[in-house]
């Protein structure tokens, strides 16, 4: 018998644990109960007609084999002219190395320019797979926290700034926050900016949702000046089309970068399917009009979550204008259920009202002296009727 | 100015030299000039319409979104069913780790189970990623060779034994072989497999061609008794379904193994496309006739060349009934041309015929002492009226 012996750095590879309340949430269905899910990050909305259309055509037309590594040059030069047009800045194909989802940026971001021992600033709560990533190549994850504010978080500057070390090799920046919705003011981003020339930081910088907005504008940290040249932007058709599950991103960086990215990608996955680039290529030279679709969608439902949430007297949120998520102060709530342990709260949630929901836990390590007594809730895999009928149903489990 | 300092690691990074070739290929073919693609690797063959219209069901279905990191339950369901009954082994869903193509086993082998000083046993001429994750990852190659036989290459199985030592800890074997289409006989997979228990190694069983052959049966090394509790199948839907394109492959592999490469897909590219999952389930599942119409062309194709190439008098190949390359040694034609660096030969070859294809060094690095005069013909991208065309005037050049 083999003795099960893993690589030594299988042990410092983190996960995403929000997997654990789908499948408490999953469970609980298969038992026959109804489940309010706002624990996924998903959306369950139709890819629009157009993008399913030039799929399909692609593949008629014999478009089934594989790519370049770095991708098709139309899709390469579309993401070029997309990205750079709605942040002010020059792109050509060359700064594109397209990928099978935003996801897997993050992996090559750290392996293209990370060595172990170097410091990386990221954020907590965020996206836990920055922490993973940080950890399994060696590096040593710094994380900055937020602190609330009446409309919402904001980056503890200070706290970051006092962080940074001669060590300090990056910053992990995510606007639009996944899960706090937060975003960056102008002078948040202009001190960022100044902190990354001075302390010559790589910067990545997660643009998931980017164009997952209800009202205003979106500001990319990689606009400012002296930016672009240090910077790796995370790009995903995910959110803006509802396609998730074809896996298509992007990485647009510095020439040399990008093509570090492609050479990464003839060593993992070869390239991405081709027929899906395609797709990709009209999503953003076609009709538009599907993404805007979308996007009302979730502003629906943003606003029956945000007055469903505000209407609870234990429940405190500011009202997000980008990406679907509302992160929300349950420690009153907690109070009055007498839990003192967020995901034991969740856990009796589910049970008691059938609402499914990731916690400040989901979100990387838990600060020393950090409040956790947040939840997040998702409404892309939601829809309004049920946001109304689960929010209510916890109300009254809360207040019971 | 941002110094561009990469991370150390990306010093180690190979790649797939072959692409120069396709470079090659497609800028001479821009100046005007016909190319006959013997250097392709991909098939220029259509999926079948089944998997193809499965596909696009599932996309009408609404399956556009995330699935679990290993994949949809009846994917690896249904993968565990064909690959174990057709090695005559037991495997169940939990078994089975999908992914985006056969490649991305490679790595995820070597980050699960090879530490940093390990020797891990490869093939050359082989696939020259594995060459590449090796290193990358802080492994010592120890490379195993073949030998020209009359009937084809078969493993210096002696000189293998003699490289083991005691910090060997992985055999990486592609029977079927990439580049040489050579396969083991069943005396040869038994001594491998004595080696790989008496020295308790893991085994990556690169099984990409297993089912393209044209006689006879594939056999694999993990039927071996005590072989699968040690082996990681590398499996692929692109060969046998004309799918490279699509990205669908499979790690099959003890749970525990399983396991960790579904964590690495949770870091890595979260999951393979949805949709595309679907469709390898009807492939697996359904009509099987499109697959046997791909090997029926690939037979024609594999007879062309094989009889062009022996009645070159310069050229000599075995007939290979798996895969769908033909290695041949050039030695003779490169010393009618008066050549001594095989790349010159190709080179030469591509401007006074338009005949393009790989060689040796695109397999991996070669060994002291070894004669690299060999270029591999693939016949997956080119039809029979070329590869007859293509053929002849590659003699007509070398007898010259």
């Amino acid at each position: 018998m083999i003795i099960m012996r893993l690589a030594h750095r299988i042990g410092s590879l983190g996960t995403e644990s929000a997997f654990l309340v789908s499948q408490a949430a999953r469970d609980w269905a298969a038992r026959g109960n109804r489940v309010f899910p706002f624990h996924l990050g998903d959306i369950n909305l139709p890819t629009p007609a157009n993008i399913v259309a030039a799929q399909q055509q692609a593949i008629a037309q014999g478009r089934t084999g594989y790519t370049a590594p770095a991708g098709i040059p139309e899709l390469r030069a579309a993401l070029a002219d997309d990205v750079g047009s709605r942040r002010g800045l020059r792109y050509g194909p060359e700064n594109v190395a397209v990928q099978p989802g935003g996801k897997p940026v993050i992996t090559k971001f750290i392996q293209a320019l990370i060595n172990p021992g170097d410091e990386v600033l990221y954020p907590v709560p965020g996206f836990p797979i920055y922490e993973s990533q940080i950890d399994y190549f060696g590096a040593v994850g710094v994380p900055y926290r937020f602190v609330e504010s009446a409309s919402g978080f904001v980056i503890d500057l200070d706290d970051l700034t006092a962080r940074i070390t001669p060590r300090t090799r990056a910053l992990i920046f995510n606007n639009q926050q996944n899960p706090l919705a937060a975003e960056s003011s102008p002078s948040e981003l202009a001190r960022l900016a100044e902190l990354a020339l001075r302390h010559d930081l790589w910067v990545l910088s997660d643009e998931a949702y980017f164009e997952t907005r209800y009202s205003g504008d979106s500001h990319s940290l990689v606009s400012l000046p002296g930016m672009q040249e240090r910077s790796i932007i995370l790009y995903t058709f995910s959110k803006k089309y509802a396609m998730t599950g074809w896996r298509l991103g992007a990485a647009i960086a510095p020439v040399k970068i990008a093509e570090i990215v492609a050479q990464l990608n003839v060593n993992d996955e070869s390239c991405t399917s081709q027929f899906t680039q395609w797709a990709g290529v009209e999503a953003l030279r076609g009709d538009p009009s599907g993404a805007l679709v979308i996007r009302q969608e979730l502003r629906r439902r943003r606003d029956a979550l945000y007055d469903a949430v505000v209407a609870m007297p234990t429940f405190r949120a500011a009202r997000p204008e980008a990406a679907f998520y509302l992160y929300v102060n349950v420690s009153d709530a907690m109070r009055n259920r007498g839990f003192s342990d967020v995901d034991a709260f969740a856990s009796a949630a589910l049970k008691a009202t059938g609402v499914a929901f990731c916690t400040r836990k989901h979100f990387g390590r838990v600060l020393p002296g950090e409040p956790d007594h947040y939840a997040r809730f998702a409404y892309s895999g939601i829809g309004v009727d049920d946001i109304r009928e689960g929010m209510s149903r916890l109300a009254a489990w809360i207040s019971d």
